[in-house]
């Protein structure tokens, strides 16, 4: 089915069309969830998909499919797509291209009248970013089962609306759950600079990392800045070393494949927080991530380690809390593979990666058979409006995708 | 002048005496500057005084000098004193020893019925501790000079009450100066740990150090935490070495006299301060002292030559500036001598040191010849309700400033 007119111009200007939906004075874009922005974007998508022949439906959860039948009504569709919400602050790209690719193959197919042997569905996930409501990936969390209905309809943001309620008020809170996928591939921007760097148009995504986040606490006791450095238990001086700890620890944590963790320090806050006084408390988050799961438990093991010999030496008390954990998830190995064969027929030059960040086909993977695609995007730069990519990366991710797609749909593997 | 009935019993009782006056259930003291408490604590000692012949005089920053005349009414007076306001969970001793130890010798003088040469001058300074009005030491810092009128009096708390006004409600605004002092000792709790640990009850204070006080940004480039590490422009990774190095600076510089420097990171801020994103900017605080001019120089340009290092070496950008600096101030050598030898001759064991910490006597010694007498606290524990000394610190310094303040009075060198 190489011959359906796939159009990487016509995504183009898809996606600068839809951008102007909430789009910003700096050219990204502020479409978050449950707002009134993100039903138009619903509504653009929903429209253009009727006129090809799809049925739209919507589940508790607002996530909205729209399914093109195939030849064998028995069989269960295959799944594509992302995420049209954005960051407050966000680009044109994340979430919205996995989408947008997604209706220009149902358009390409529509326009050829081919037909695929299974059903195929384009889903648009609610609240990818978590932005406005937190965590991230609550509807496809919600669909999947990952979190009860309650845990996402009850979440509330920082004015206290629910998110049920703000389904409800902007019109797309559905009543049933959306069909059962045989299998869903996803297409994303990297949001990372590794394509790039490499000169490679198709990231392979082979699995999700593992992560285990953690809390520490550094206690020592307050000191005056005029007294002398000799007797003082600074939480401070104890909690700068560990935190280099943290990027040290990650970098030696190497798996037989050569893979290394990662490990971030994003939040600190410091007590009593006075210019003159030594702190007596540090608080700081510590996220590690890694895709071999032995190498991740050993991370929090040296984590562990570190902080006892600092405390020791110090004279500190230090506690490091687990505070969330995620495990592995590998990607399923027959859909990788059609993603393979299509970046290869395709003649684009292309790498094997995991992915560090959350993404809804990570949720769906736990239940679902799934795979991913990457396409770089400028700098790894993204949750920025500077987010860019060329309309060639866009191009590479559609024809990867929808070969993906309709090799899985007319495959016998993926009842 | 040995004779004068000076009772360390008298003066232990006072200070449990005075401190129900904003008394803690925690056995510590809430007596904030310009508050209704203040104007009590300034009653019990005005009134106290006031029955020992003493002359009250206020000046327009609310400081209280309680005269007592000499034999030769020509002589400028000689001061001592200190503070009687508290931190809002402040201890029993902080500043309020040094105003009782010095009615204690007004009142021993009196019932002796014995005259000094020149007069003697108690002073209580207002907001020594800048709780509610920051900066600290305003009261003596406004009689001196170093702050403009307007600098002290238009100065508001966090409710937007100004000093003056606050001043004027409590009754304790004046209406000029206080008279000039020939000199001035003040008594204090050491607040660090170093003379209970050396066993010494009476600390002579030499010096007070220099201070240069400086802001650090670091700017580097948000990285999800998911992404891979190399690459990463993280400003917390670079901010922790450097933070870790103000300790080490403060080690490393050693005057001639063996004396090291101090430096302490009280504040960090973290941007975006978020668990799963490297940070793309810290901010944080460096207090560095020292008692030697060059040393804190040194301090200054080795961080921002490890600054420039980090910088480099991680690709971040990072910014020291000044925020603040105090010159050393020398205490008088003179005044320093009557306080050895009161020290000595009451067989105390004592100790030469620096203050490191600011107080109404610093700022007088950029007028005046000053000196300093510390008494140890337990722990070197202070601005804190379990601040505690033992009856023997207390009178151990009642009997030094006594013997150093009437030996000065006495003496032709202070004319």
């Amino acid at each position: 089915m190489r011959n359906i007119p796939l159009s990487g111009a016509r995504l183009w200007d898809d996606l600068h069309d839809i951008a102007r939906i909430g789009g910003t004075a700096k050219g990204g874009c502020n479409r978050q969830a449950l707002t009134d922005l993100d039903a138009e974007g619903r509504a653009w998508l929903a429209e253009r998909a009727s006129k090809l022949g799809c049925t739209l439906s919507v589940d508790a959860f607002g996530n909205m499919a729209l399914l093109r039948p195939g030849r064998d009504a028995t069989r269960k569709p295959i799944g594509f797509g992302s995420h049209l919400d954005t960051q407050p602050t966000g680009g044109k790209f994340d979430g919205v291209l996995g989408v947008l690719a997604g209706l220009e193959i149902l358009r390409a197919l529509h326009e050829a009248g081919a037909e695929t042997e299974a059903p195929l569905m384009l889903v648009n996930w609610t609240n990818e970013e978590g932005s406005r409501f937190s965590p991230p990936m609550m509807g496809s969390g919600g669909a999947l089962g990952i979190f009860t209905p309650d845990e996402v309809l009850e979440k509330t943001d920082t004015e206290g609306l629910r998110y049920g309620d703000e389904l409800r008020r902007i019109g797309w809170q559905g009543d049933g759950t959306l069909p059962n996928m045989a299998g869903y591939i996803e297409l994303h921007i990297e949001q990372g600079p590794i394509l790039e760097r490499a000169g490679k148009s198709i990231g392979i995504v082979t699995h999700a990392l593992a992560q285990a986040w953690y809390e520490v606490t550094v206690e020592g006791e307050e000191a005056h800045g005029g007294s002398q450095m000799a007797g003082r238990r600074d939480a401070l001086m104890a909690a700068a070393p560990l935190m280099a700890a943290v990027e040290e620890i990650a970098l030696a944590a190497k798996a037989p494949t050569g893979e290394l963790g990662r490990g971030t320090v994003g939040r600190v806050t410091v007590y009593p927080d006075s210019r003159n006084i030594a702190p007596s408390r540090i608080w700081f988050s510590v996220d590690t991530r890694h895709g071999d799961a032995g190498q991740l438990a050993w991370m929090g093991t040296e984590l562990r380690a570190r902080a006892a010999e600092i405390a020791a030496r110090r004279g500190v008390r230090i506690t490091v809390s687990d505070f969330w954990q995620s495990p592995p998830t590998p990607f399923d190995a027959a859909l990788v593979g059609h993603v393979r064969t299509a970046a290869e027929a395709r003649g684009l030059a292309w790498q094997e990666m995991p992915t560090g960040i959350g993404h809804d086909a990570v949720y769906v993977a736990r239940r679902v058979p799934a795979a991913m695609i990457f396409v770089p995007c400028h700098g790894g730069i993204s949750h920025n409006e500077a987010e860019s990519i060329t309309p060639e990366w866009a191009e590479a991710g559609l024809l990867v995708l929808a070969d993906a797609v309709i090799a899985a749909a007319n495959s016998k593997d993926h009842p």
